[in-house]
Parts: structure tokens; C-alpha cells; sequence
């Protein structure tokens, strides 16, 4: 829901994510104003209403809150560390990929020119931009992101995380590791499958039943974790490491790949090996917290 | 749905698991013979009504469906293998734990010896028996699923996989693989989380939000699979590689555990080495389905 009148918004750095950016704004109703350092990325966007900011300085000043998109953190250092850049008073979202210490330093940075800086993370394709299934997170000042949410609503489904500036990078790497996790695992059912003519289409359906149901015994688990306490209520880890021994040698039997079997049962062995074999796996959690004593 | 008249069954092996589907049968007023090697562990299922037999001959003989659940296979050869014992015309489901080669022996075998022979896995710890959250994969020849569903019905969620006696086995394992990853990933994040003072709990539900998202895209991208054709229409293999850095380089820079994110990128650089950068991540599937070539 936006109000009928908006406040304009300012995106500097118009590669496909931030064109994509600006023209979901623009689609809204946004006035928007643009900036890159090669003008002619801003063609499209200007056609379809946008307006080309003449200097970074002046795109920063056209809107209450300014959307940096670019390659990377020292991107952002550049463009916004010009000698004719005035931060103070600007309202800054950086959209930039990076990590959780470089989005710390950036918003003291930023901070200490007199900039309110938020940091994000997009969990979306550029295409996706514009719809629910955008997820865009962000973190920093509570007050700032409340300021801008109904301009940021148009993007997707738009998340506050927390003052930390860092969590938007952490959540956005941890959702990753979420994803790639549940791929590689139906990879590696797929292909033990599809070695007795199971075809992917049909043990799809099943691995998505098991991602999803083991999905709600999160919250519960975490409880665990958070009392520091692991009894073995449903099972005992020791339970779970013969089970993996089991995967590990189907794998082998049927000649795919047993890597990540192998990873699986590594991890839940020095967990028993350091004495855990009776508690439950989220006391895994212990291993998953420490570099491996060999890193 | 049961039918008023009830099917005997009977259950061989009484350790946990075995008296756990002996019980439940017995709570569904099924007439219950049971059998193991020690007496004693019938004690309390005779109590609740179970029949006790006095050979393993006669609990064969005394219904039309046997369900064996022991240690391991090697255990149900010994038993229904000694000189005593004629399995020709008897219908056994074995629930014993074991890999899709040797259930696929021991269906010749039993067939040889005029058995009606099911192989099946229980996806469930003993507590959840006799509830839907008990899934049973079963395989084998289908017309003996179908003539002893409703007795098996009672133990939970009862599901046929088909003709080849190596499914339930393979399903088991890759089900578990799901299971292992959904919850390691969990664990990654929860670490990298944890690192900026965020609890378990508050992450969690997000976690399970993008386990069972991620797990809706398992259909679309098996077609890929299947038709073996990668085109990258969300993104491209390369691009998630470069994200897999991020997660590496965040989680050594915040001291967690980094081995789960390094095989991810070995993975994905191994496919991008083959060719593959440009490819959607479905790709990985030939990766998954050879043995690591120093294996």
C-alpha cells in the first residue's frame, strides 16, 4: 500500500540489478532519479520516465533516500569519497553485495560524513525485482528503514533485521547456504535414484516433502541451541552417523559422487568423537561454530 | 480406513523398532503373532494381546503377511534361512535396515523359495509409529503392496515406490540426505548468525522459510534434469559460484566452520571447469553422479 503521493528516490549505479531497481520505481510511480558513471545505461530508465541526475552530487541531493547498487564495497567508497560528494543529511541504502565487516565500515563511514546509511542484501534475481518473491533485508537504524518502507514496498517483500549493519550480509549468506544445501541434497538423491531409472521428475515431489517437513523442526531445534542443552528427545546423534554410513556406502555401491555423505558423516563423527554421540544433532552446532582444528 | 475384519499379520524381531510396529498393530485391534529369539522381549506385547509363537515356522505360517525388522540382513538370512523353516507361499515385507543391493538379493532369494518378498524402510524414529508422521516406503512387486495395504496402513503413512526391491532403500537414504543438509545448512547460518549475538530461535523461522521455498523449485528444475538441458533462465552456475565465495570468505572472516561452503564451490567450480559456468545450478547433477575423480 503507497500513498498516492511519493517521495522520490534516487538509484546511483545501473548495472542489470540497479536498472531493474529503478525500474520498479518507475512502475510504481516513483519519481526517480538516476546516475551511472557510463550515462547511457540510464537510456531505458529515462524513457520510461526517469530522470539523469548531471553529477552523483546532485543524484544524491534529488531524493530523501538514494539506493547505491554497485560492484562491490570499494565501488562505493569511490563514488561516494569524491572531493565534491557531500554526504551530510543524505539518506543512503546500499544495495552493494558484500560482507558483514565491510557493511559495518561502511555505515561508520558513511555515518561519520553525516550520512544515515542502512545496508541490504537482495535474496532475488534481477527479473524477480518488483514482485513478493524478492526478498530485499535490510539492517541499520530502525527509525531510517521505517522512514523509507513504503518507497522500498515496491521492490518485493521488504524485511528489517536489526540495527547491526552486518546482518543483512549474514542473513543473505546464511539463506544462500540454505539453498545451494537443499539443491546439492536432491543432486545427490537424483543421482542415486536415477541409477535404478528413477527419473528427477518423480523423486522431485518426495525430496520436496522431506526439505519442507524437516524445514518446521527448526524452531524447535533452536530452542536447543539456545539453551546449550540437546537431549536425544527424537534421536541420538550416534543414531544418525550409522544412518550416514549407510549413505556413504549406497553412494559408493551405486558410483555417484559420496563427497557430501562423506562431509556429512565427518562433522557428526568428531562431534561423537568429542563426546556427543548421545545427544541430539543440534549439538553439531559446536562443530559447525569452531574452524576445523586443521584450518 | 481399516475394514472391521482385520488381516493377521505377524512381526519377527522385537527390538524397538519391531515392538513399536507390533504395538501399533495391536492398538488397531489387528490379531498380532509375534517372534524373537529372546522370548522375553515379547513379554509386554503379550500382554497387550500379542500371540507369542513358539517357532519362527509357526509365526510364518500363522498369517498371510510377516513382517521381518532385525539388525541387518545378514540376520534375516540366518533366520529365515534355517533348515526349519519354508517360506514357499508366505508374504514377507522386511523393514530391516539395509542398502538396495541387499534387498535386491535377498528378493531373489526369498522368491526363490516361493516367498511373496517387499522390501521397505521406515522413515521414522519408533515414537512416531502408528501416527501419519511414520512414513513406510515400500517396493517390490505391487499387486503384494496392494493386497496388504490396509493392514499396513495403521503404522503411518504408507507409500508404494514400485517394482524394483532397491527403491525403498534408495529413497531412505536420499530422504536422509535431504534431512542431513536441511539441517546442516540451518547450522551454518545459525553459526554465522550467532557471530552478531542473533539466537537460534530468531533465525529459524527464516531458515525454514527458504528451505521450503527452495524446495519448490525441485519439480521445475528436475525437467531440467530430465531433458538434460541447463539453459540458466533464473541464473547462471558462475554467478552462484561467486556468491559461494562470499559465504566462504564470511564465514572464515566471522571464525566459523567453512567446510560445508568449501565442497559447495568445489562442486560448482568443478562443473565451471567442465564448461558449465554459463549453465543453470542443475547442472551439477554430472558432478553428482560420478564418483570424484581421485575417488
Amino acid at each position: 500500500m503507497n500513498n498516492n503521493r511519493h517521495e522520490p528516490v534516487t538509484v546511483i549505479g545501473l548495472g542489470r540489478m540497479g536498472q531493474a531497481l529503478a525500474s520498479a520505481f518507475l512502475k510504481a510511480g516513483t519519481p526517480t532519479t538516476v546516475w551511472n558513471r557510463t550515462a547511457s545505461r540510464a537510456d531505458q530508465l529515462v524513457a520510461e520516465g526517469a530522470r539523469l541526475a548531471p553529477s552523483i552530487g546532485d543524484a544524491l541531493e534529488a531524493s530523501p533516500l538514494t539506493i547505491i547498487c554497485v560492484t562491490d564495497y570499494q565501488a562505493v567508497h569511490e563514488l561516494l569519497g569524491a572531493s565534491d560528494v557531500d554526504l551530510d543529511g543524505t539518506g543512503l541504502l546500499n544495495l552493494t553485495s558484500g560482507d558483514s565487516a565491510q557493511a559495518r565500515n561502511a555505515a561508520e563511514w558513511a555515518e561519520q560524513r553525516g550520512a544515515r546509511y542502512l545496508d541490504g542484501a537482495i535474496m532475488a534475481v534481477p527479473s524477480a525485482i518488483g514482485t513478493s518473491e524478492a526478498v530485499i533485508l535490510h539492517s541499520g537504524p530502525q527509525s531510517d528503514f521505517e522512514a523509507h518502507k513504503s518507497t522500498l514496498d515496491v521492490l518485493g517483500t521488504v524485511t528489517y533485521l536489526g540495527a547491526d549493519h552486518g546482518l543483512a550480509s549474514l542473513y543473505d549468506v546464511a539463506g544462500l547456504a540454505m539453498m545451494w544445501s537443499v539443491l546439492n541434497a536432491w543432486l545427490q538423491g537424483t543421482a542415486l535414484l536415477r541409477t535404478a531409472g528413477v527419473d528427477a521428475a518423480t523423486y522431485a515431489p518426495f525430496a520436496q516433502q522431506i526439505a519442507a517437513g524437516v524445514a518446521t523442526w527448526l524452531p524447535g531445534y533452536a530452542e536447543q541451541i539456545d539453551s546449550d542443552s540437546f537431549p536425544a528427545e527424537v534421536s541420538a546423534l550416534e543414531t544418525d552417523a550409522r544412518a550416514m554410513a549407510h549413505l556413504i556406502e549406497e553412494s559408493e555401491a551405486v558410483g555417484v559422487n559420496a563427497e557430501l555423505p562423506r562431509l556429512l558423516k565427518a562433522m557428526a563423527d568428531r562431534s561423537i568423537a568429542a563426546g556427543h554421540g548421545g545427544e541430539q544433532y543440534p549439538v553439531l552446532i559446536e562443530e559447525f561454530s569452531k574452524p576445523r582444528s586443521r584450518d
